[in-house]
């Protein structure tokens, strides 16, 4: 169990700013393809994305939406958040061995203990790969919320 | 392998729709909160999601998401599609058991090949659950690809 904390509405100040990083794997692509249904070989067959535009394959774009989403409920604001709301631009590809940074911003707070992040994602040559929007409502009470550790995941 | 066919742009219309169900089980949640990195007992803990105002377990909103993903890069407009922006809206829960149906509509045609979609997931009781707006790049030409079959993952 690793513990987490959130930062409740009335802790969290516009400007405020959470990164994490996280290398991503031909194993993530693989689990990715599994959990979303999206087998498309230009993800999981080299051979077949060297004859597509991207060369080499490339992760689902979605996958940076999955780490944005779990940046929001682990991090900013943390457990205890409502996500209503994300909008992405997808704006290069992600490639496999690609060690990616997700940044989430404190935008605005609004009426009802909703925030509006900005939440981007980048490469290790610091190009933006994902940027968006998102809504949620904060947490009004601080929580240390236990994560369930989970057997690592790999395919057979 | 099974072989999936693209809708190429000057094949699509507007009002064009696709949908497939797809049950969403605590093995999905799992292998969603290893990929994402979330992992909040309110998907993954009856106990806990029971003292939370959703009752009992419920998926990552943005699992929703990646399946809309995989309607979009397997179906419409499938193969060789390139995916620029997403936004979505995540109006109720899904609960585990829940059976949801991800439909996509083709709403607009725009120049350089771009279409604008409607991508809607609904539970079995054709309760909205994610609604929201896609742009992508159709695929020019006809393309039929092999999908790799994964071996099936699951948590050890």
């Amino acid at each position: 169990m690793s513990l987490i904390s959130n930062i409740p509405y009335h802790s969290l100040t516009i400007g405020q700013k959470i990164a994490f990083t996280r290398p991503i794997t031909a194993a993530d692509v693989a689990l990715f393809a599994e959990v979303s249904g999206d087998h498309n070989p230009v993800h999981l067959d080299a051979d077949f994305a060297a004859s597509t535009p991207f060369k080499e394959p490339i992760a689902h774009g979605m996958l940076s939406g999955a780490l944005i989403s779990a940046g929001i409920a682990c991090h900013l604001p943390g457990p205890g958040s409502i996500y209503l709301e994300q909008q992405v631009r997808f704006m290069r590809p992600v490639k496999l061995g690609d060690v990616v940074k997700v940044e989430l911003e404190v935008l605005e707070k609004l009426p009802k203990n909703r925030v509006r992040l900005a939440t981007r994602v980048f490469n290790q040559t610091d190009q933006a790969v994902v940027e968006g929007i998102a809504l949620v409502i904060a947490p009004t009470e601080q929580q240390h919320v236990a994560m369930p550790v989970l057997p690592h995941t790999k395919l057979p």
